[in-house]
């Protein structure tokens, strides 16, 4: 459940560094490395192709039809960090455009992840300000009612609570918890290492049947070729 | 995230008589007694209409298209307890049927909750086994992968902790997490008991508009009435 | 486009004797003697099954998440009326319950019919007031923003005036314009007096093909039949 | 691909002893007795709840709008079948009503399968004619352009050959290939005869870890209990 | 309701140069200025990423999976118009290629607004012409059933009177009725004068909470700030 | 219904010269050329925009949230191959990524169709290697139970066998089978031919009503011009 019209100020952020070294990682490998969980759900689309991003976050609860609160939380953003935004009901009102984005720009966010609308998709794009969401629409919200800001926040479908790692990329959005960011940026560097290799080996033609050793389990599963 | 393949046996669960209370007030007035928090997505419905209960939540995560982790799950349930089930990935395969009700009323299970498929819900009606779904579906399922019992799950988009209350009727499912249960009880039965007062006044005539003061707000935001 | 913030209190409706006599015939009758126009989107269902009415539609227009302006058109309701409920936004969000349905009803409504969501709808099934919504949800709203009664509105695709007929029963929701009511009567009336005939010739196994007289134009469009 | 335009009238059905014996297991025992295949996607659902049906497949290709390959379906229909009619594309159009339904039932057709919408569904209610689709539409279609009979067509997401299997009931639907219907018959008895033991074992309390000795597998793949 | 078989010639248009001066200040802008409303639904998207246009809409009602009145509408285009296209069904067929698109260039058409699919889309781009649609299908349509040219139109939940502005970019496409664009335009210059000054405060570090006045609203409406 | 478990090896793929010119020829136009059927469902999208590819189909069927069978049929690449994958449920996981595309390279394949999610979507692009998906996702998928490889699928609504002509651009993918390959690109090439001359005739002002004949069909199916 979620507490109302708080604003936590002091939260506990996630290594920065470890933060950085995990967005040339990517969503994908990040995501396997933590054991296939931490995923936003695929709905979660960037507003342009290319950007790939890492930090930490700052989460923001929003009522529908209402952006108020991404007012409020702007002033928690400091460098680095990824804004976090849900909302209680499902809405694809455009919460969030250019005047916004400058905003976050300015106090040092590298990017925002929404579970609802964004617009000035175009002018996001020239500013070079990443933006995952649920949806593109120019419809404009009230600042009537309140929401909160750095309490935990369920944003599509994945738990993120305020100072975890966010990754996010062209694949989609996962988040690390911070206690876990180290332990994963070293499983996900390992697991990546280990791509090269396997891409060299795959690209002159072995198949992956023989360097995974499949063969053997796959005809213990009752795998048959027919050659007619 | 998600811890993978662990099975909490010693949950603490919110007050069993306070749960049983707050099913006959219904998910809307407990929702609305929280601050409009806590509702699960409307995409959950539930598998035939009129079943109204609450109960304290026993938790799994499974895995996509694979309901081993249910028969783990089964011997965690308690008498009183709701079963609820999220999915480490999008899936509407029928992951429960009439074998597994049998066991899990057996043990005392109210009802399951699950962001993905059941089936065999003709026979679960006959059972009296409620079920809220985000799908209905033949699609069974395979037994390979773990997940996890008893640890803090999101279920359709809502948090939910093991020992939560949660209840369930023909409009929804909330989660009322257990720190909260008794207060959230007092301050729905209040609700309630005003509910039937204005009831009446309508119900004589009244209009909203003048039981709830409303005139001079309508007015002062600019609202016009024309008789042409 | 939509003005806001105004309250059209004499509105012009079709006749409610023609209204009345159009209930019986049902939606997709209707729907077809206006020459198949008219109809609100699929997604529009009833809360419950087996409800089929016709009334003058007096209309209101909705902000998201903001339920304010159905207060306002409890007082322009007149025995005999669907109101009609459109919103700036795509939103489930639960507009509406029995409290507001106890208002309705008082006030001589037949039925609400609404491109949102709404609660209570076991409560609303026991009082027999009919619901066509796009969706069912405990989410509660708040009352803060101006909307508009009794102008044109858009309801799930349809344009809706103040005062037309709707038509709705388990197969969807029409829109009659006021203007077109009594021509409508007329044709689905005769197209339903047709209907018995036809259906007694059906039953008796005469074919569609034959009754229609379709065999030549088919052959003539190309249709072969294949014996092997 | 489909072929445009012909209808096969000798096509040779699945023994209809076999298909009524289908029927009594339901979708769910079918579909896990075939390897878990075979089933529509479930987005295909009952129009009331209850029926449970099997038959012999005739199919129907349809185009997007129009009905007129229904008429010519209707007389290929022979006591026992159930009509799977297929649309060249999305479509969630009415193509079917109780004129239709009072043809087919003449015809000795069981039910219908739809990959679109239906309408009249209070009346195919009382006649007691089940109908699995899509969607419930007023929507009006023309009859225009040719579609095939008795074609094999691809309904919701499974390829139906004439003569098949269907069977069909609350969980869903699933096509059994006329060449696997003895066999599959064979299979889900065993199963179905199978479970009565379950479920009297499981409703004494009896766990599935137990009965499915999967205690040892879980522990193999790492399950820990944790008692704290 | 529409009225079928109509093709109304001799519209009204919105003076050409006010619509001209909307194009730059796009949809969000004029959406505000209109006080929120005249949206079409956000599932509009343009077919390639970066025009912005405004026009005077000539309307077509189209039958599902049927092309023929875009011949029609062809004839009824005067250099600077967009043609908005409405169906009577959903559908996602395409309607629209390249063919088409040369013939609506050579009338002197804009663009197209479609609530359906188009084809060619490559084409479509290197061409110049841009889209704003529903879906993107290869999928053919017939020439059968007649629909009617330049009355008013529901596209994409929003009502267009031929006639209206119509503008688009990346945002989605928003309906200005002709009566109210020069005064919308006023409206949305000013809006935009007074963006620049903002943008330049915020770039400067100052926040939306100071510029806005935000601070004891928000703490009036009971926002708690928790420095633990 | 599917076979599980079976790699078929010696499949009966259409000419490659064939194959290869109908790749410029584009989805519509083949589509088209077939009388308008043989179209997967439109929400199967090209990762990015450009590709336009035809070659034969080898087929895969795989299990939810499971990719073992995409390294089987990795094996039975030719050069010149499109992978088409079906999957046994609704699932959008990413089953492939840049390794796998790696590999598929290695062998021949043109490009990937898939009715699941894939990932790594920039590495892909980069490399060059087209896929047409129903979803992007970093959700990884495990490697546990058999599906199939070359036995005939439904891919996204289509039927396709192995050795099909798969067609696919930024349009949509349409499956040619093998025995009508020939044909089809006869078909598609005149209707290409016939189009450039059109083309030029639309630039030049002449409307479809004239060029089509169109004037005298609407005239008697009733359309009416008004002039007022």
């Amino acid at each position: 459940m979620y507490e109302l019209g708080v604003v936590y100020r002091n939260i506990r952020r996630a290594d920065a560094d470890v933060a950085a070294r995990l967005a040339p990682l990517g969503s994908a490998t990040v995501h396997e490395a933590m054991g296939r969980v931490g995923l936003l759900k695929p709905y979660m689309r960037p507003i342009y192709a290319g950007a790939q991003v890492a930090g930490t976050a700052v989460t923001v609860l929003l009522q529908p039809g209402d952006n108020w609160m991404l007012h409020v939380v702007a002033e928690q953003i400091r460098p680095g960090d990824i804004v976090v935004a849900a909302v209680t009901a499902e809405c694809t009102d455009g919460y969030f455009g250019d005047l916004l984005a400058t905003s976050f720009m300015a106090r040092g966010a590298l990017a925002l992840v929404i579970d609802a609308g964004v617009r000035d998709v175009k002018t996001l794009h020239e500013m070079g300000f990443p933006v995952w969401s649920k949806a593109i629409s120019s419809k404009g919200t009230v600042k009537a009612t309140l929401g909160s800001v750095n309490i935990p926040v369920v944003c599509a479908g994945a738990l993120v609570h305020p100072g975890d790692v966010i990754v996010a990329d062209d694949d989609g959005v996962v988040c690390v918890p911070a206690a876990m960011a180290a332990k994963t940026l070293q499983a996900a560097s390992a697991r990546q290492a280990n791509e090269g290799d396997k891409r060299a080996k795959l690209a002159a033609g072995v198949l992956g049947l023989d360097m995974y050793n499949m063969r053997e389990p796959l005809a213990k599963a009752g795998l048959r070729y027919i050659d007619d």
